[in-house]
């Protein structure tokens, strides 16, 4: 998963596009990226890092116009490279800058056709990469010193066209504008805003809604699964549908786990659909348990499932507590030569408040179960802080298929769900009770009469339907297979653009 | 309010002293730093920046040896210096390093007296260097080649008699061991732990407990107030009673704020002490504000006061919610030439689940009131996303008075309590009811009848009785005046004590 | 001025490539660059600064392959740009990254052709990245997706008919082979070598001959003047002449200043040109000056024109002496807040032996006068150190016009030889006697008999006569306009192609 | 060998320390090291890498004061390590700091004696360190608040007393002034200037005259062997004779080849004594080769040698050329996983000009031969470029034992000429003839009739004879042992005294 923005604005964005990212920097925290535009001049910068790590004030200083796209990226296994910062950047035509959250799931096909048709060369493995290369191609095509919003929204049905999987994209043609696009079923996301001021009207792109508010813009919508958004560079806004059988299947896991609690995609809070998942997991619980469920204390592991576990307790009638500490300071273990490495256990991020546990039944809650492994050692934990009983809830279904539109999940051998029942895996994870949502509740939870078109999910992870259509057996095998290709073939080819690092007032302190 | 840890290990102690600085970097994120000793040779990383920023692989292989100390440090304001890191070292006698969690009040006429009788050259004006350099002076009085236990807490003793104030310490003298020692008032906590290793016994001392739990030793217990701890060269530990007349007033604040919930400090569980506080403010809530008290829903300020606030909740069977969602990334704002800078809203770091707000009387809960500058848009944000009415309560008392002993609180004239009612500082805060904690209720909520003889805190700040004595109106103003000139003077003079920079195999990658 | 070097090796190339720069160090220490190919994919890293402080461990594991190009840049003034380092690079075509020595003058017209005709976007003023793009322009309409070395030539001859001026050129086309070519005029020079290893032919392209031998490689032979070179993937050699008439008309300063003495330019030596420099001037001294010329000794500017006093020294039978040492070392001032600017005297940089000048009528012998500023300096120092006549002679002629080829000489009003005679100037530096070598002087002594075709030269900056034409009046004009504007406009876009600052194995040590 | 710098300024000396520094860099390319002091506060950077590489604006920034000291280091072998930057400080008495260049011979005994007498930890094996804590401890016992320059004196007596050795030494008293001294053999150099201000009058002690006359100070003349200086707090300057046996026994290899040939040193210009090495040796060459001595052309290993190559060419009356070019830009050699480390030839620091080589008998002139594995290889390429017959002459007369006062000579089984005669050695370096100065010639040459009292000197690499004393077999034994445990042994204790990294106002470029 990663986070986009773009801003076309009345004055220098350099400030609003790194807040942007910083808001967004729970989508990506393993790369950031910025590019401007002034005077048909483009700057860049973008390293591996946090959004803090990456811009100094010499980056900002030079990341100058009132045009730009950022990017936060979180690692996206599978068949596209981990070893891209973004945006990626094309001198022909006009020079084309692109940011990308989502997978493609075609983009080795595409990438060998555009060699051979247009001798376009791709440095990397990245599907951005790719994605950004048809863009340019069919924008070229066209031909148009100065293309109108005709023609970016044919290039954009032209993409849509060659392009199958998840995109929610934002570009920068230099000296043209900026643009937005969503791929046809909406499974990654993407939002604008605006924001009047005294040179004209600003707009903003973004993954989430939180990056626009946060920056004092209003939300203008949801960019519709198909649509394209277009600002031009006098400012002028077009917006047109431009797939050719578009539909909502934005995916459920962005509001499992992925977004931000105080984010609303695609109209609907996920603040409000966490607090149903934590409703519908509670009336399954004495379904299935019964009144007399034993539960002493509801605990959530921190920080996703508090939302739904407070909820959850709330029905059940049962106290919440906040039994695990999280420690926010991230640990590293250091390897010195002749030292052994010692597994950190999970206690060094999360920390049992014994007064909760002690001689009580609790009640777990996290927002999925993933791989599994660490389910075990908090569970162990419980049980070392006193508990009596230990049972688990998971607030989404059982996660038994790979995702292949952008998040980071493992293949589906190391998926604990994917091969086996409930019972298989409490034991596993040594719970006393284990207990899972019903992907019908969580489609449920997630729903909302305020958005009645929107009835449909990419549930891919859940259920293997994978909605762009193009996956199948053999295509999976392959992506397990490419994984430990990956694994074993090292670095990408890497060309990584950036602003000079060694501008002339800052010469003297370069090496701090 | 800092951080310290030293351990007395059978095996290297670089990764220990890392893992147990993680853990209390919460404690101060300013600055960080280690000495290790081996052979009796010293190693020491220091710098400004958080654990994880300022040590590198190639610090951690520096830093040698099975005995150590490290500090995090939080900027304290007042009498003592902002500028530098720690340990401190002297090299006479022994090569003495230390690390200090707390604040001598007396500092200053020390200083001088130290100069005068030893011709003791301190660098800075911070308290650490003096505290150093008297434990330095008095055990160079004994004249030991090796001092035995009772010099050390000789030495410790007259320590007592000279140093005024606040402070936890640790500190290691090269060749003859880690020494640990608390004042007299054990206003700051000190705590210590061990472990045993097939190489024989470990020993560990530190700020909380979580360091000592999370790294896998086992709590031994607090050190008493006075009581000083010596673990020599061949891991043999004493401990003793140092000071004339001991009496425990840790301070109340490590309860209500800086300490982790999951730490129990002195043998009361911050965490519980917490719930309680929540527990006692609900009855006074309805005490006043009477039964029909008019809350909807009860919200906290994250994440200290998730606790009491939960709790609170519970007491007034009112519904808890996490209306307003942290953003746990940092960001900032650069100066660009020409541009102004733009203000940057509390939005940035907290956003409001318009759900949670809608049409509802919310009560927001912190856990104090200390300027009071951001609770004005706090309530602002609540009235913003639809509250009908917001109500505001604090955790803990009125702040009314500076704090001496190390907790960087602001002078008496930026509290907005120090001459103000309630009702005057709800009117400025713009909040419809506001409420705050009994420091009575607050004693209670800490007392347990767990620890008996623990009845007395320090509670300066709120009812402005300094425990360890020696400070007047006087020496107020005339801390209220250094602070000014101190913002006026500029930085300190400054040596940092670091490892070696470019050790032979990283010149390659020196400068990166 | 800049150095260029290509290698199409049978191993890794990183390190000789690294050792080819640092070997043409002294043509560009401004900035400096190595893209290297394996796989198809490429690996670049550039930045400001010497070869030595640009290149670190980690980047020299990134750069794979055994196919590369390097770059070593010196500021250009004039009508290209100062901000960027090389290689250039370009997606489209096949990957093409360019490295360039020289300077063409007709790019402004080129660049807006190549946008209007090909939608090409260049982020800079550069007439490096104007070059790539009419090379992959040319190379992208002949549409094959295996180039022949026909396509290849053809493609040089369009560049020859497009571009004016000087350049010498490596270019590598990804997944194809390397390029080298040379300017019609053979104004900047380009010469090859090769050698023989186990695993077949390598062979390298460089601006100076002193690349290729300190390499253990052979020299081959220069490239002619319009003709280009390319070896392809399977390491196979083509040459052919491209250009339509090419003429022999190399930088005559190259001679005089620019390369290393130990270099062989066009079959000349650079050394033994520059004795003769020292032997004709020796003459003209004795027919000006008379055989009484009153010469007590021959002293040396460091370092350049020792060559040519020594045998200066040697025909007119006087003494040579090394009377001023030069400082290795380079200063640096830093402005400090308050702080005056205080002028370096040129006595940081060179100091005067005494000994040698009290009391002595010396002649002091630079490679050329340029702006003049030292000359006054450093005469001023001769007679401060006791010196009774000091007399200064110009190895070069006067220096009368701005070079366009790529030298980075100053604009035409700076030149102190611009508008004045010689009277003119010995009154302005100081000197009691003021000598020029004579054109005509120096062509023979550069002339060889070895080499029979090469008798003219390009000496623009002494007698104006620019040998790629289109040079006039208003160009000139032209050109000292923008010096002047581009001080005022400031930095260009900037888009710099580097590999990743944080490869994972060294995220740990990143910010030493 | 070192180089020291002190200043006491009227005005911030950071500047000029950096300047004098660059001046020295020749002295010590290893690492750097500047403190200042500024109203009793010490402000000290230093750090491994040559100056320009270790002062950025913000340390400069940061070294306020009008009084200061600096070194620079040249890593030296031996009893001492080889592991520290200077200058060292302690903090009792006063705040003291020194920088070093030489070594004490018996630095080992007072390390164990100052710890068991005064408790005195030293960091290092670093013979600087114990230096400086005996002076500390000597003007400890004195116990004045204000010492005065008698009791400064009586300790550097005590110093003299205490410490055998060579060492020119720069300390700094916080508070109290700027001291200077010198061994009492005068083995290293140390002289001092004058500057008069506005303000009143500057002083500044430094390793070499062209340190002083560079920054526009005047020369007073050299300190003394065993004299001292002390310019107080008030700027008043005192100099006292410290030693009960001054002798004046200066290095004579600081002649040889240490000192900048600008340098005038104990009254002794290098540059002449160099000149007559040549004609010294010039005379041997006839006396023992005959006037038919069959050379063509002398020709120097560059850059010491030019000096005494060119008038022992001079002398001959044989012509003196510049046939091998000195690369002025170093070179590396990275190790790549897998490959294999290519010795670099000797190449790529020389190159011959082959020109000057052709069938010519060549004699090569080196300021001395120490290994002499380098001599074999440039032996070599003589031959390679032409040569008819290659002799090989050295300035200096064989060295046949290791140095122990600060010269990092190899050890007495490195020394080529350690066990060989004339005729073994020119075998193993494969010339055809070799000569070698006579100690006497030697002597002779440095020796003027300007400095009638200076008439012997330190020859201890040529005669083993160690004028300071204290040296035996069992000494130069136990000395080469230790060589070889240090290699094994690794790294120093490390505490390095710093300015801090990262001031508030770098924060945000910290890492760049």
């Amino acid at each position: 998963m990663c986070g986009v923005v773009g801003i076309a604005g009345k004055s220098p964005v350099n400030q609003m596009l790194f807040d942007a990212l910083t808001m967004l920097q729970h989508r990506g925290q393993d790369a950031a990226g910025i590019v401007t535009c002034h005077n048909g001049r483009l700057f860049l910068r973008k390293d591996n890092g946090m959004v803090r790590d990456v811009f100094h004030t010499r980056h900002m200083r030079a990341l100058q116009g009132n045009y730009g796209i950022g990017h936060v990226r979180y690692p996206t296994a599978g068949s596209s490279s981990s070893a891209e910062a973004q945006p990626f950047y094309v001198n022909s035509p006009y020079g084309i800058t692109l940011a990308h959250n989502g997978n493609l799931t075609n983009a080795e096909e595409i990438h060998e056709d555009l060699f051979k048709t247009d001798l376009r060369h791709m440095n990397t493995d990245s599907d951005s990469e790719v994605l950004l290369n048809v863009f340019a191609h069919e924008l070229q095509k066209r031909g148009k010193l100065n293309p109108t919003s005709e023609d970016i929204f044919h290039v954009i049905s032209r993409v849509h066209e060659r392009c199958k999987g998840a995109y929610g994209v934002v570009a920068m043609i230099t000296g043209q504008g900026l643009v937005g696009f969503r791929d046809p079923n909406g499974i990654r996301p993407l939002i604008y805003g605006s924001r009047e001021t005294e040179q004209g009207m600003e707009y903003i792109i973004a993954s989430e809604s939180v990056a626009i508010t946060a920056l004092g813009f209003k939300v203008e919508r949801d960019i519709a699964p198909g649509e394209a958004i277009f600002i031009n560079d006098a400012g002028e806004l077009f917006t047109q549908q431009c797939a050719a059988k578009p539909e909502y299947r934005p995916c459920i896991f962005e509001y499992v786990y992925f977004a931000r609690p105080d984010a609303t995609i695609d109209g609907i809070s996920v603040y409000k659909a966490r607090l149903k998942m934590g409703e519908k997991l509670a009336h399954k619980i004495t379904q299935e348990w019964g009144e007399q469920h034993d539960i002493d204390v509801v605990i959530p592991i921190p920080d996703t499932s508090r939302t739904s576990a407070l909820e959850l307790a709330n029905t059940l009638g049962v106290k919440f507590r906040e039994g695990f500490m999280k420690n926010r300071y991230i640990g590293r273990t250091f390897i010195m030569p002749g030292q052994q490495l010692r597994k950190k256990s999970v206690r060094q991020k999360l920390n049992p408040v014994e007064l909760e546990f002690k001689g009580k039944n609790v009640l777990l809650v996290d927002d999925s179960i993933v791989r599994g492994t660490t389910c075990n050692e908090i569970i162990q934990m419980a049980r070392d802080a006193g508990a009596k009983k230990v049972f688990f809830a998971s607030a989404a279904p059982m996660v038994k298929y790979p995702n292949v539109y952008g998040i980071d999940m493992p293949a589906k051998d190391e998926l604990i769900a994917s091969n086996r029942n409930v019972e298989e895996i409490r034991e596993i994870i040594g719970a006393d009770r284990l207990i899972f949502q019903d992907l019908e509740d969580l489609k449920q939870a997630v729903r909302t009469h305020k958005v009645p078109h929107l009835t449909e999910f990419d549930c891919s992870v859940f259920d293997g339907v994978y909605v762009a259509g193009g996956i199948d057996e053999a295509y999976l095998n392959d992506l397990e297979q490419k994984r430990n290709d990956l694994a074993k073939k090292g670095k990408d080819g890497y060309i990584d653009v950036n602003i000079d690092a060694a501008s002339v007032d800052l010469t003297g302190v370069k090496e701090s």
